[in-house]
Formats: C-alpha cells, sequence, structure tokens
C-alpha cells in the first residue's frame, strides 16, 4: 500500500481547532487508502516558551536537560493529535522520536539522525493505525533524548520518509509553497511548482525559512520528493522539491534574504604580511598559514567556506572577510583574535547591522552573474560590502537598511524576465 | 553511603522560584553527604490543563494517549529541578519514569508498578549526581508511557526508595506533617510526631488527601520510612510514618473526612426475599446469592467489602448499603440494576449529598468505639445513615452539611482526650 508522510508545523497545530484541522486533512489522505504516518511539532510557540522558562531557572541551561524539556513540547501535540484523529473515527498511536526509532548522535539541541528503526510504526501501519511521531526529537544510543535544533521537524519528517519509502513527504506549514522570495518581505514574489534539491538547498541554507537545510539535504541523498503545502489550502498542491531534471528552465530560481548575519573584515598591515617576527604565541608566523588556521577553524564552527574571502597583496594575505550567523559572532570573533591578536596593527570591522542578499539558481554558475548581481545593486545605488559565490549561488552583503531594496532590484533583475518560465503569481 | 529519596509534590514546583527553593532543599541535603534521589511531580495544576486540553480535542480521549499527554508534566519539572540543582553547582541529571526503570503493568491513567530497574540511576548515584526522577509516571514491558494516577508520584518515590535501598523517604509538600485531621477543616488539629503504617494507610484510603494509599501500601512491604515535611518549613522533622511499634500510645489518631462518596442503598421487597421465579434474565434467582454476586461485582470496580452493608430479614437479604468514590457511582449503580432490576418492587436510594467520616487507630478494633461513635454523633444531632467497621476503623455517612460538626465532635471525642498522648498543636 503506498506509503504518505504528512509534516505539520507548529502553527498548524497551535491550538485545539487547529489540530482538528490537521485531523480533518489526514483523514482525507487516509481516506484515499493510503498508509499514513504524520510528524507534529511543538504548538505554536510552545518552544520559545520553553526555553524561556529553562532560563527563568538556570541563565545558561545544560543542553541535555534542555533537551528534556524541550521534547516535551511535541510529545503534548502528538498525543493531541492522536486523539482528534480517534475522535474522526481513525484509529491512531502517537510515538515519541524514541518510540519511532529516531537514533541521534550526543549532540544535544544539535543532534544528527544517525538511523531510523521505525519497527513499532511499521507495526503500527499494519494495524491499520495512523502512526502520529513527534519530530524534532530523538533518543542516542544510550536513551537518552536529544533535540535536532530549528526545523528539526522537517528532518524527522523526511528521514521517516526514506526509512519507510514512502512515496512522499508532504510537509504543512501556513504558506503553500515555495517562492522566487519571501513574498511576506516583496509582493511581487512568485511561486514556483516545482523546484531542485540544490537549489532548495542553496535557498535554505541562505535564508529561506521554509524548509530546514538538513531535511533538504538528506532528501537529496535518499531521494525522498517533497511537497511543500499550505494547511489553510489543502486543496492545493504546493510546490514539489525533486529532481533537477523534472525541473523547469529558469536561470535563478530566487532571491534570498538573511537579516540574521554579522560581518566581520579583518585588514592586515602590509608590513607585517609575510612574516611576524615579534610574534611568540606558539602559533605559526607566516600569515598566509594562519590565515589558513582560521578558515579552517571557521568552517569547525559551521560556516561555509564558500562566505569566506582572503584577499592577498603580493604573495601574502592583507585581508580577511566572512559573514556568520549572529550566534556565531563571538566565537568567530575569537577565532580570529586567536591568531591575529589585535594589537599588531590590524584592524577588525565588525557589522551586524548588515543583510546578506543572494540569487540562486543553476544559473548563477555562470561567471557573468556575478557582475550582474553587483551591477543591478549599484544601479539602484545600493553599497555593496561583500561578494562571494557558492557553486549555485551569489551572494552580497549590503547595509541592513536597504534590504527591501535589494530584494526588488534583484527579483526584477533575476526572477520577472524571460529566463523565469514556470511559476504562478503569489496568492 | 546513605542514601535518601525526597519527593516534591506540585504545589512545590509550581514555579521558577519554588524550584530553586527545592533545589536550595536538595543542596542542604547532598551537603549533609548522601546520595540523593529527588521524584517531582508536575508544576502546579499543570496535570489538570493538560487534561481539559485532552478533553478540548476528544471528550473521551484514549487511556495510552492521555497518558503520553500527562506525562509530559513531570518531564518538564525533572529538567527544570536539574537545572536549578546545576546552577547551584550540584551535578545533577533527570531521568523520565522509563528512564529511571520504572516498570508497570499496562493500565493507562491508573497504572502500577511492577518492578523497578534503576540501574541509570544507581549509576547516576555513583558519579556523584542528583538523580532527578520524573515520578507519577512509568513504562510498559512494550515501552509505552503509563502514568500511576493521582497521586502517583509517592508511589514513585517509595518504590525508588525501597529499590535503592534508601534509609527514608522524604515527601515534601505544603502541609508539615499528618494531622489529627485536615487542620484547614478544623483548627484545633494536632500534628503527629509519628503513625504506623496501618494507620496512614486507613487515614488515606478513608480520605485524607496527605499520602496517596498506595505508596502507603507500598512503603509498609517494604518498610520504607516515610517522613512527611513541608517545603515551606525545611528544619521541621514532619511527621514518621513507621512501623507499630514505633508508635505512640494512643487509640485513636485521627477522623478522615471524605466528601467525594456517593451512597446506595437497595431495599428489596419482602415479598420476593426468598425466590423470584418472575426474572428470567440467566441470572441466579435466590436473592442471597446475586446480593453476593453484586459485592463480588463492587469489590472489582475497587470499593472496600468492609464499605459495604447487608441487611437480612429473617434468612434473606432485604437491603443492600455502600458507598462510592463518586467517579464509580455510574458503574456501581449498573451493577445493581444488572442483578436486581428496578421493576421488581425494589427502592433504591441514592445520594450524593453525604460526607463519610471515620475515626482511626487501633482503638477502633474495640466494639465499644462503634457504639461511642455513633453516639457522640447523635448527641451533636447529626443523623447517621449508615455505619461500616474495619480492621482499624469506624466509618458513619453523614449528610454533607454535617461535615464540620462531625469533625469537631469526633475529634473532641476521640482524640483530644487521655488516650491521645503523642502531638503537638498545630502551627
Amino acid at each position: 500500500m503506498a506509503r504518505l508522510v504528512q509534516k505539520f508545523g507548529g502553527t498548524s497545530v497551535r491550538d485545539a481547532e487547529h489540530i482538528q484541522r490537521v485531523a480533518k486533512i489526514v483523514h482525507d489522505a487516509a481516506r484515499g487508502g493510503k498508509e499514513i504516518v504524520v510528524v507534529v511539532s511543538a504548538m505554536g510557540h510552545t518552544t520559545d516558551e520553553l526555553i524561556n522558562l529553562a532560563e527563568s531557572v538556570n541563565d545558561l541551561p545544560d543542553p541535555r536537560e534542555l533537551d528534556m524539556l524541550l521534547s516535551t513540547g511535541e510529545q503534548v501535540s502528538i498525543s493531541l493529535v492522536a486523539m482528534a484523529l480517534q475522535k474522526l473515527g481513525l484509529k491512531a498511536r502517537s510515538f515519541t522520536g524514541a518510540q519511532a526509532g529516531i537514533l541521534t548522535d550526543e549532540t544535544h539541541t544539535f543532534a544528527r539522525i544517525k538511523t531510523v528503526q521505525p519497527s513499532r510504526v511499521e507495526t503500527s501501519l499494519r494495524r491499520g493505525e495512523i502512526a502520529v511521531v513527534a519530530g524534532f526529537q530523538g533518543m542516542t544510543r544510550t536513551s537518552d533524548i536529544t533535540t535536532l535544533g530549528r526545523g528539526g521537524s522537517d528532518t524527522t519528517a523526511v528521514a521517516l520518509a526514506a526509512s519507510l519509502k514512502a512515496e512522499c513527504c508532504d510537509i504543512y506549514t501556513d504558506v503553500n509553497g515555495v517562492y522566487t522570495t519571501d513574498p511576506r518581505c516583496y509582493g511581487q514574489a512568485r511561486r514556483l511548482h516545482t523546484i531542485s534539491y540544490e537549489e532548495m538547498l542553496e535557498l535554505a541554507s541562505l535564508g529561506a525559512q521554509v524548509l530546514n537545510a538538513r531535511s533538504v539535504e538528506l532528501a537529496l541523498r535518499q531521494k525522498v520528493p517533497i511537497r511543500l503545502r499550505s494547511t489553510f489550502e489543502p486543496g492545493d498542491t504546493g510546490t514539489l522539491v525533486t529532481l533537477r531534471e523534472l525541473s523547469p528552465d529558469y536561470q535563478i530560481c530566487g532571491v534570498a534574504l538573511d537579516t540574521n548575519r554579522v560581518s566581520f573584515r579583518l585588514s592586515l598591515p602590509r608590513d607585517f604580511s609575510v612574516k611576524e617576527p615579534s610574534l611568540d604565541d606558539g602559533k605559526p608566523n607566516h600569515y598566509n598559514v594562519r590565515a589558513q588556521r582560521v578558515v579552517e577553524e571557521l568552517c569547525n564552527l559551521g560556516l561555509s567556506r564558500d562566505h569566506v574571502n582572503l584577499r592577498t597583496d603580493g604573495d601574502s594575505i592583507c585581508e580577511i572577510e566572512f559573514n556568520c550567523e549572529k550566534r556565531l559572532s563571538r566565537e568567530a570573533r575569537e577565532v580570529l583574535l586567536e591568531f591575529f591578536p589585535q594589537n599588531n596593527g590590524t584592524l577588525l570591522r565588525v557589522d551586524s547591522d548588515v543583510a546578506r542578499i543572494s540569487i540562486v539558481g543553476v544559473g548563477a554558475r555562470e561567471r557573468h552573474q556575478r557582475g550582474d548581481m553587483i551591477n543591478a545593486l549599484r544601479q539602484a545605488s545600493i553599497p555593496v560590502a561583500m561578494v562571494t559565490t557558492s557553486n549555485i549561488s551569489v551572494s552580497a552583503v549590503v547595509p541592513a537598511k536597504y534590504k527591501d531594496d535589494a530584494v526588488k532590484q534583484l527579483h526584477e533583475t533575476f526572477c520577472n524576465g524571460h529566463n523565469f518560465a514556470d511559476a504562478q503569481a503569489a496568492t
């Protein structure tokens, strides 16, 4: 029998009324003759409220204990969704992440799924039940509860879909698909019928909050089709995330904005650029070697190599430039200062009042796109601070106050033209 | 090293401030060089709120799903208490009922502990940690989450104390011990220094809400001393529940009141008392046999045989009288009507506007106490509806409006006199 995983986010289960709406959607899918696994997040803002509660007791809560606490959010949701399904006359059974066999590493609050052993879920499906599984959580080898980090419920859903060989993973949320850019920021954004895993991954990594990046990575690896749909328009088929060959013939699929960045620029004095004999701190003296170590350490923190620029003057590094998530800025600064102490004529500029704007799509592979993007921003008189490229994206850092203008300008340049065929107007 | 189990109820952990107070009490005990296991209930009214939430989704929630939901309450508490202990510089680790090895039968929402396998708790103690365990919950053989019913956290604490061979199980609550009667109802109530398991069990079974009856039963069987203490007066030693030989030389230890009862009285017509040939419902025809079956079925519902009176007229039953918990009244009525259909000249009187008042103590074994109790109530002009006796108690059903007068009268008669030596004035 065909299997379907349906995942519902926090806004979709935020109160009893919404839970009943979710039950109705599941009910309709089950009536279609499919075996259904439902994955749910915590209700509404529960996770944030629990974090606040933890911080009212201990300002630096232990990650293991925080996971013990946060995992209750999804446990509440699964039981209520199961009850709502039973109320509609369906057989249903809820499972915590541990019970569903979601086994993770031990990185509390940001654990990675190592394997899925869903024997209880399989048994439940064979009994004709709808299995309701807690997203966002798992269990270590030693039976400790872990959580998967923000957006982790998407990952749970994709991992279960892969493990249970589901034909699709439907991710229900409060938007009805993937847009060329966030429609709340730019009314002209258009919705995509399909998007490739690679593009979706790049959009998610560059700030589009519609899907968790890890879940897309996993879906790509396991070839699980994802359909992004709205809980409030269950009839609408949303956006299908799938292999590139099924994707439309556009060059740039969208514009991503990330306002949660801090930019760093470290300028090194020219005189010190080849050697710095006065440094006696056990670190390599050559700037190039030090810079390489900085890049390694930044990557260890989770930064992408693509978003670190090293500028050379002759043979030697003269500037290190990168941007990172705000939550990592303290550690990133420490890495820089460890290898380049500030008292040696270096100049460090840190700016958190910035936005990173990116164009994403296979077209970004072409060399001219970088120049086209810089030109487009300059035409709109937007100062460009740092430009980086990855395989299928070009990103620029701009002052935060220009973010809306930048989205508009890049969308008009790259997403409204002839090279963008398959899309429909935003609803 | 000496081990101590400390259990804290819902009012003791109702918010961040109270949780910090609890952490301080645990901290002080740990500084005394003991290995500490902390058992906690859900915060404040969490359990009731979760039940309301469940009923907003499904008016008859499935017991398995209800347990999945309710168990989150304690899981929140344990993580927060562990964080609060860590904030004080102690090592601490929280455990769900399942992780602590509390294995139960499959009676969801009212499960019984079958065995305790606390190897993770042992390991934690050996590492010098304070183990913080979720009360009220356990796990079945098949890894389903169960709950133990109201007051179940007391049972968890006693079961762990027995299994870990703790020297004592301290139960912290918002009262500072066991009183001769509820001090909120009667200001002259006096606190007991010690009480025997049997008396405590009888008081708990007869309505005293200070301790869960199952937990006392377990403590008696496993010889675990329980100390009942107040979170708000941690220096006070409260009341010790222990073996009778350590108990004081009083005859009646207290007066229990239970306002959550319904009384039933079924009168059978005399003419039908020996045989009822017109009944053709596959049930035995003889009234005495039917009455015996009624008693069996009532006991199956959880009623105590001690609280069912059968009255005979000549050789045959003419009246069946009992009282039961309000939540069982529908089922009790069905049992009665199954064996004695109402269209046969029977008369059933059901009264839920009643209170059951009891005197408890070894002195109640003496025959004259029954008469003394009835006399005392009559002297105060309180109508007495039904009198029952057990091994160490005498109970009477009175109209609810007389409950306070009845407590006062019985306390003055049995608990203020010369036969009541070991007690101190209510604080």
